[in-house]
C-alpha cells in the first residue's frame, strides 16, 4: 500500500517540529514526508488547484511539473505556506535545494506540498533539520510512516494500491479533510507507479482520474488554495502497461482515495452518495449534483435522518440544467419519495438509520448521468472549525 | 409600522389551524393574513423567486401580477404548497376565489403567498374557514397581527414604514428566517403605499430596491420556491409623489427589512457586513462578496470569533473576478489583518466581541463596490434544520 507499494520508490515519515508541541506532553506529531523515485524513469505528471490564490508550494511545484521530471517530493503539514508573500516562496525553493542537495537531484525536480494554517511563515529552522532526519529515515517500507506525517485534521491516514497481473503496481497516499471541493481540496495526494507508461500516458491517465473522484467530491464547497495531486512512474517494473489498463488502474486508486477522504471529512456523520439520471448531458447531471451537495439546508436534513426531497427540489431549481419541474423524480435510499415534482412513495418507507445515503435525482430530460459524493453538515464540522484556525 | 401604515389598506391575521397545534396546549399560532387595498388604486408590482421549482402560489401570483392590479394579498405560514402538483395549483385557486367572494374583488385580482413545508397540501379545510374569519377582522390597525401570522422560524415579526413630508407613506411586512439568498429568500413581503406613482415608477422602485437589498443578504446560501415580494399602491393619500423620493422611501423599507431578516436567520450569533472594494466593475464586486458570504469555513470561523483572512483570500481565489493575489487586502473590523495578499496588521489588533462584524475586501483592481450581508454558521444552524423538515 502507500507511495511504496511500487517498486522504485523509498519514503519516510518524521516529526520535524512543525506542528506545535501537544499540549499535554508525549510524542510530537509526524509532520514531514519525503518521497523518492530511485527510477530508472522520473516522468511525473500534477493537478493542482484552480483556487487563483495559491500556496508557495503549488506555485513551485507547477513550474517543476512544467519540465515533466520529478525524483523527490517533499511535502509537510503543520502550515500551508499560503498568502506569505515572496519569503514564503524562498522557503519552498529552499526546502526543495534541501532535499536536492541532500539526495544529490536538481532542485528543479523536486515537489513540494504543504499544508495547514494559511498566513503563516514556516519555521524553516526546523523544517530543514527535519529534512536530513526523513532522508536518512528513508525506506523502501516507508510509505505508511510518509502517509501519517501528512495529515491535518484527518482521524485517520489514507492509502491504497492496485497491483496487474501484467507485473506493475500503483500505489498511493492522500490527506484531506476540511475544503474538499470540485476542482480539488485541500487535498495532497501523490501517487506512485512502477510501470514505464510514457509522459502523454501518465498525464491523461491523471487527468482521467481525478475528473471523475477528487473533482467529485465535495464535502463543504470551499476550495483550498493548496490542493496538489502527484502520479510519479519508476518504471522499476520494466513493463510498458496496456494504456487502457494503467488508466484504470489509477482510476481505482484516486476513486478508493477519493472516497476515504470524503468518509474522514470533518464532522461528518453520513457519506451522502448523488446519482443524477436522466439528464440532457453529464455537464447537466454535475452542475445538478453539485447544486444539491451544497445545499446546507440539506445536508442538516440529512444530519437529522429526515428524508426531506423538497430541499432536494429547491436545489435542483437553482440550476441551468434542462428539466421540467413537473417531470422531477427524487429517490432517498430507493425510495420515490417525489414523482413528477410532487409527493410521491411514503417518506415513512425510507431507511435513514444507516451512515451511507443514496439520494437519486431523475431529470427526465435525456440519457446521461454523474455521481458526486458529499456528506452531512453537523454541530461538530461548526465546532471543528470554529475552534481549528486553518 | 408594517403593511397598514399607508392609508387605504386593511389587514388581518388569524389562527386558522394550519400550523400544527401547539404540543403543550395553548392558544393556536397566527397562520393566515389577509392584506386588502380599498383604493382607490389598484397599481401593483411583484418580484418573485428565480428559482425553477416554483411554489403554485408563486405560479398564481406571477399571473396575477402581469395584469398589473391588485386589491388583496393572502398569505398563509404553515405549508409552502410547494410540489403539490397540479391539486395544489387547485388549492391556491380556491383561495383566491374564496378571498374575491368575501371582498367582492375579482379572484384574478387576488395574489397568494405561502410558506412553511414544501411536498404537503395545505388543510383547504381550515384555510378558508379562517379566510373566512380574516375578512371578518380585517382592520386599519390590523398590520401588526398581519406580520405575526406570516412569521415561520421567524424570531420576531418585522415591519417597517417610511413617511413623506410630501404626505404619502410607504410601510411593509416581512417574514423569512431560514433560506435567505441571493435572488431572494424564503421571504414574504408586502410592502403598500398610499402614494399615486403610477404602474411604471412602482415597477421601477420595486426592482429598484429588491436588486440592493432583498437581493443582497445570503444567510445561507439557498434559494426558496416561495419568495414573494409585493408593492401595492392605494392612492389614497392622492399624491403623486417625486419620483426619485418615492423609490428612495422604497429602497428604505426594504433595506429595513432586509436587516431585520439578516438579524433573525436561523441560529445566527454574527450579523456579518461584507464591504467589496476596489472592484473594476460592480458584477465583480458583488461575486466576490456572494462567494465570501457563502464560504461556511469563513462563517464557522466568525462564529468562533477568529479574524480568518486566509479563508477570505481562499473565498476569493474561486471567483473570476478582476484581482492579482499579491496586491488583495483585507481587514476585519477595520484592522488590515491581510496586506498584498500576505500577513498585514496584528490579527490580534481585531476585537470580535460584538455582534455585528465587518470584512473588507479591497480587490486593488478599480473603483467600484458593493455590500453583501451575511451570518456565522452556528451548531443552533445545523440543529435548527435537522430538527425541522421545511
Amino acid at each position: 500500500m502507500s507511495v511504496t507499494a511500487a517498486a522504485g520508490f523509498l519514503a519516510a515519515g518524521v516529526a520535524a517540529g512543525i506542528k506545535a508541541a501537544p499540549e499535554r506532553g508525549g510524542a510530537p506529531a509526524p509532520d514531514l514526508a519525503l518521497v523518492v523515485n530511485q527510477g530508472p524513469r522520473a516522468d511525473a505528471a500534477g493537478v493542482f488547484t484552480s483556487n487563483r490564490v495559491k500556496a508557495a508550494p503549488v506555485v513551485w511545484s507547477e513550474q517543476v511539473l512544467r519540465g515533466g521530471r520529478v525524483t523527490a517530493v517533499v511535502l509537510n503539514s503543520g502550515g500551508a505556506n499560503a498568502c506569505t508573500g515572496p519569503l514564503g516562496f524562498q522557503d519552498t525553493h529552499a526546502t526543495a535545494e534541501r532535499a536536492a542537495g541532500i539526495l544529490g537531484h536538481s532542485a528543479g525536480e523536486v515537489a513540494v506540498a504543504s499544508t495547514g494554517l494559511i498566513g503563516l511563515r514556516l519555521p524553516m529552522d526546523r523544517l530543514l533539520p527535519g529534512l536530513d532526519a526523513a532522508a536518512a529515515a528513508l525506506s523502501a517500507d516507508g510509505g505508511e510512516d510518509a502517509a501519517v506525517a501528512i495529515k491535518t485534521t484527518d482521524s485517520v491516514h489514507k492509502t491504497a494500491a492496485v497491483t496487474s497481473p501484467a507485473g506493475w503496481t500503483v500505489g498511493g497516499m492522500a490527506k484531506g479533510a476540511g475544503m474538499l471541493a470540485p476542482g480539488l481540496a485541500t487535498m495532497l495526494v501523490v501517487l506512485t507507479t512502477d510501470a514505464d507508461p510514457g509522459q502523454g500516458p501518465l498525464e491523461s491517465a491523471l487527468h482521467a482520474a481525478t475528473r471523475v473522484t477528487f473533482d467529485r467530491i465535495d464535502s463543504d464547497g470551499c476550495m483550498s488554495t493548496n490542493d496538489t495531486v502527484l502520479l510519479l512512474a519508476s518504471g522499476a517494473s520494466g513493463v510498458v502497461p496496456d494504456r487502457a489498463e494503467f488508466a484504470e488502474a489509477v482510476r481505482r486508486v484516486c476513486a478508493d482515495l477519493a472516497l476515504q477522504l470524503i468518509k474522514d471529512a470533518e464532522g461528518a456523520s453520513k457519506d451522502i452518495r448523488i446519482e443524477v439520471t436522466g439528464a440532457a448531458s453529464e455537464d447537466d447531471a454535475l452542475e445538478v449534483g453539485r447544486s444539491i451537495a451544497r445545499n446546507n439546508l440539506l445536508k442538516c436534513a440529512i444530519h437529522g435522518e429526515d428524508p426531506n426531497w423538497g430541499r432536494v427540489l429547491s436545489a435542483i431549481g437553482t440550476t441551468s440544467a434542462a428539466f421540467e419541474p413537473d417531470r422531477l423524480n427524487v429517490a432517498i435510499n430507493g425510495v420515490w419519495v417525489c414523482k413528477n415534482g410532487a409527493v410521491g412513495e411514503d417518506r415513512d418507507r425510507v431507511d435513514m438509520r444507516f451512515r451511507e445515503v443514496t439520494i437519486t435525482a431523475d431529470l427526465a430530460a435525456g440519457s446521461a448521468s454523474a455521481e458526486i459524493w458529499t456528506n452531512d453538515l453537523t454541530a461538530d464540522y461548526v465546532h471543528e472549525n470554529s475552534a481549528y484556525s486553518s
